[in-house]
């Protein structure tokens, strides 16, 4: 491999090509790669979290109670009176690049009782029609133990073997619970995360790192929606927040006139259904979606910022340099 | 740190010296490391192997029976009438640049007797005056089991911690005797490399892999030493083998005026006492000496290919495509 290509004849962008289609030759699968039980943490971290290569585990968590416990009834019956923060959009899709903004969600305090109903009547439309939007429970600052310590039986405050394998607990634990048209935009992590479904499915579009060339980045203004009167949300400038660096491309639908780049993007689709975890690499551009209601919980755990990091880096900046060429 | 700099401003010049100076920030140790006593598989994974980071261990094979067996007296009682391949040349540079060619040694066959009185009488002139010219055994292909089969019981056919940690047995173990003088040029390997001092020492230049932009590389038509009369050697074209890259640069008395470049290089000044083990990270570029009759024993362990060694092509690809600018 060393000889196949003269290294005389190359510019930056084919030097894009390669690092990506080598990527894929040396050591990225076509297909999501599956692991039936708990592995072993050297043998994790030597075939996955060393390479960056995502692999969904099953059988990793079906001793949770979770798994069956968590309905709308048993969590009203044990949360119902508590205050949840909620992101409401009016599509969807919240901290995303809508009209030449990144747009964040209005956030909205509620009893999770109520929150539960707007879960139970999704698919009423007269009952939903009483509440416009779209409601997700998706706060990422450990909400699970932040939030909802109650649950935590029912789950694990972390996955031993992974807090084996990464050498630490996890730095947050997040709940996520939303409707069927919730969405989170393309995007990356500075963590490893290992993201596990407890009833629903997730649908993930995937790019590794190596990637980044071909996938599309803007600066844009930062604004929030407000819901200003029933089922009319308006987006409101958030000039604190200021100027942000997003991606705009729907990788469900990318418009490819627009940016030709990414059609060399080659996204792996992963569906992640209840029981099964998927471990997600640091620096892996991810775009998730459900087409159902759908409870997750996932564990960040700390990256490390270590060679690959550092050519990740080297990536991003030679990319730029590219650009101004 | 990603707010340090402008994208926008740089250079590709820039993304090297970003790349190089960002790794030592963030990984890269200013002296060695040393651990003393046998790692925990998982942690020196974590630690060293993959963020590819060189560190010393001490005390893990304090219980070979060759750091106290290993005299001349014993070699030539159990093995004095073995034949052996040794590379001998004029300066104690094989396999390195010199006037312009790439010269590998004469590859002299002998008795392991006759070595090993040639190592005896190094210091004594007039012995050594009858056999000009530096001796060294350095054959590398795995020439411990291969060639000193009868040597493994006094060390060991593996590093029972490091094939558990890099998951299969070395690829290759390979015996280094040799003189004062044997030196080997700066270069790489596509091997994890456990290198173990028996007696003597040796000193190893290092450099990351990030340096790479800073190294200088030529391309040299190969050619051998022929000692054609006592003590006089030629360098015999050897078209065979045809043209070689490789790197001309003497890390010990760098000529700065011809390779500029290489004052952004930061080698790390190592020592590897007896009794001591080098993990020196694949693709880390080395050039080793000795300063006193030294033997060694190393494993070289399968690298992976994955996403280090994918980044160091695209690293490698780039430097290319800057030296065309």
């Amino acid at each position: 491999m060393d000889e196949e290509k003269d290294p005389g004849q190359l510019n930056v962008k084919d030097c894009f090509e390669s690092l990506a289609q080598e990527a894929r030759e040396l050591y990225l699968p076509d297909t999501i790669q599956y692991i039936d039980g708990v592995p072993n943490p050297l043998d994790f971290y030597r075939e996955y979290v060393c390479p960056n290569r995502p692999v969904i585990i099953r059988n990793a968590i079906t001793h949770w109670p979770a798994l069956h416990k968590w309905t709308i009834p048993y969590l009203r019956d044990i949360y119902g009176e508590k205050e949840v923060t909620v992101a409401v959009t009016p599509n969807g899709y919240a901290d995303a690049v809508y009209k030449d903004h990144f747009v964040m969600p209005e956030e909205r305090t509620m009893s999770f009782a109520s929150f539960l109903d707007i879960m139970q009547h999704s698919n009423d439309l007269e009952k939903s029609a009483q509440h416009p939007g779209v409601f997700y429970i998706q706060k990422q600052n450990s909400n699970l133990t932040e939030e909802f310590p109650e649950l935590i039986p029912d789950v694990e405050a972390d996955i031993p073997w992974a807090t084996e394998t990464f050498g630490n607990p996890p730095d947050a634990v997040n709940f996520w619970m939303g409707q069927e048209k919730a969405i989170t935009s393309m995007h990356k992590d500075h963590y490893e995360n290992l993201y596990c479904v407890i009833s629903g499915r997730k649908h993930f579009i995937l790019l590794p790192p190596t990637d980044l060339p071909f996938i599309p980045y803007g600066t844009y203004p930062a604004a929030k929606y407000k819901e200003v009167s029933p089922g009319h949300f308006e987006m409101i400038d958030d000039p604190e927040v200021g100027q942000l660096p997003w991606i705009p491309i729907d990788p469900q639908e990318p418009d490819l006139n627009k940016w030709p780049c990414y059609s060399k993007a080659k996204p792996l689709h992963v569906t992640v259904n209840a029981g099964e975890m998927l471990y997600l690499p640091s620096l892996w551009f991810h775009h998730v979606r459900q087409d159902q209601a759908t409870i997750a919980v996932n564990f960040w755990y700390d990256m490390e910022y270590d060679i690959k990091y550092n050519y990740f880096k080297f990536l991003e900046n030679i990319a730029a340099v590219d650009k101004k060429l």
